[in-house]
């Protein structure tokens, strides 16, 4: 999910419908939504204008697909890499966190969340469109809140694990989009610190002392 | 600031370079800066090319001079009337914060804050523009900075002040974002009060105690 990897170059063995989203995804991200042209598109994914049509009945039902393809992604190329990583359910929230740092600092903090740039750019009235990113932000709250729940007896009763979880995504996309400016990790990691820092007021106790790291090749 | 607002239709009275800025501003927020045309912009300015170039090298000159415009407004567009609205100072962190409440409220939440907006989608390799991104924020960050050094007694010694400042802008940052998606005012209140549950616990006292709302009329 590198901004900096090559372009797409796409084999003559990868579907045309394959083509098409995969070459949609990255000129959406790259480009952008509207900035994204029909001639560049065909290009990028050597299709041509009928096979296009084929598949999509335009260019915004192209859009809704590539944000299906994002949350059906969502769990292999984000959640789990970040649950493999420990056993405590509140350090894996923070390795979540700790996988949008590794892309900050593998493209040189140019990485920006393509959801939440879409999430900004799609015009509102493009309802189905933000349904969908509305969609991929729940499915992400709702892997820190099953990793909450994991961790409900350290939270105080009645605690809203709900609007926590909200909470860290706020605090990851308001990061990323700090640190993507400023080319820099730091305004990202002092939100992480200052969001660790809360968890460790509401729990009662560091959370750093309950990391079991897992071996590798351990079993999760 | 709001989207809903009327297209701009500059009077002949507007001078050209001021149309120009507030077109571009307009179109960046509504559309993109890659999805604006020339010929949109020139048309919406009621100016003509060799006037565009007159005042600007490129269309980057221009995004430049856009972001430059939001930098010198951040004062009386934002912090000044959210500070009026309160003397204690962990309070006027809120209002600035109830401020884009209000935003997202009047535009039914299809607002979106240009300049996150414009954080991610510029190209990275755009650096003057992300340097006055960057800058936008360290002004707003800066502000917050302001209000919480006023109420330095009330956080533990040598607690982060900057950092806290940072995170106060990733909440409002990534609750807008969340709120835009599902037109939905609920993420950007939890996430406001996930912010001033952490005030509470780090100060050690509600915050609410201590408000002192400035009647109408009285000095700031």
């Amino acid at each position: 999910m590198s901004r900096s990897r090559p372009a797409t170059n796409p084999a003559k063995t990868i579907p045309t419908r394959s083509r098409l989203l995969e070459s949609a995804r990255d000129l959406f991200w790259e480009k952008g939504y509207a900035a994204t042209g029909m001639a560049e598109l065909l290009s990028r994914a050597q299709a041509n204008s009928g096979s296009f049509y084929h598949f999509f009945d335009s260019k915004e039902a192209l859009l809704l697909a590539v944000l299906d393809g994002y949350l059906e992604g969502l769990d292999s190329a984000v959640i789990r890499p970040a649950l493999a990583r420990h056993r405590d359910p509140i350090e894996r929230v923070f390795a979540i966190l700790g996988g949008y740092r590794d892309r900050l600092l593998s493209t040189e903090c140019t990485y920006g969340c393509p959801i939440g740039r879409l999430a900004l750019e799609v015009d509102p009235e493009v309802l189905p469109a933000h349904q969908r990113i509305a969609a991929n932000f729940r499915s992400w709250t709702g892997a820190i809140r099953k990793c909450l729940e994991q961790a409900r007896d350290r939270f105080p009763a009645h605690f809203d694990l709900d609007a926590l979880a909200v909470f860290v995504l706020s605090t990851m996309e308001g990061g990323v989009m700090q640190s993507r400016s400023c080319r820099n990790i730091k305004p990202f990691d002092q939100s992480v610190a200052q969001l660790r820092q809360y968890f460790v007021l509401i729990t009662g106790r560091t959370t750093k002392n309950k990391i079991e790291p897992i071996r590798k090749g351990a079993g999760n």
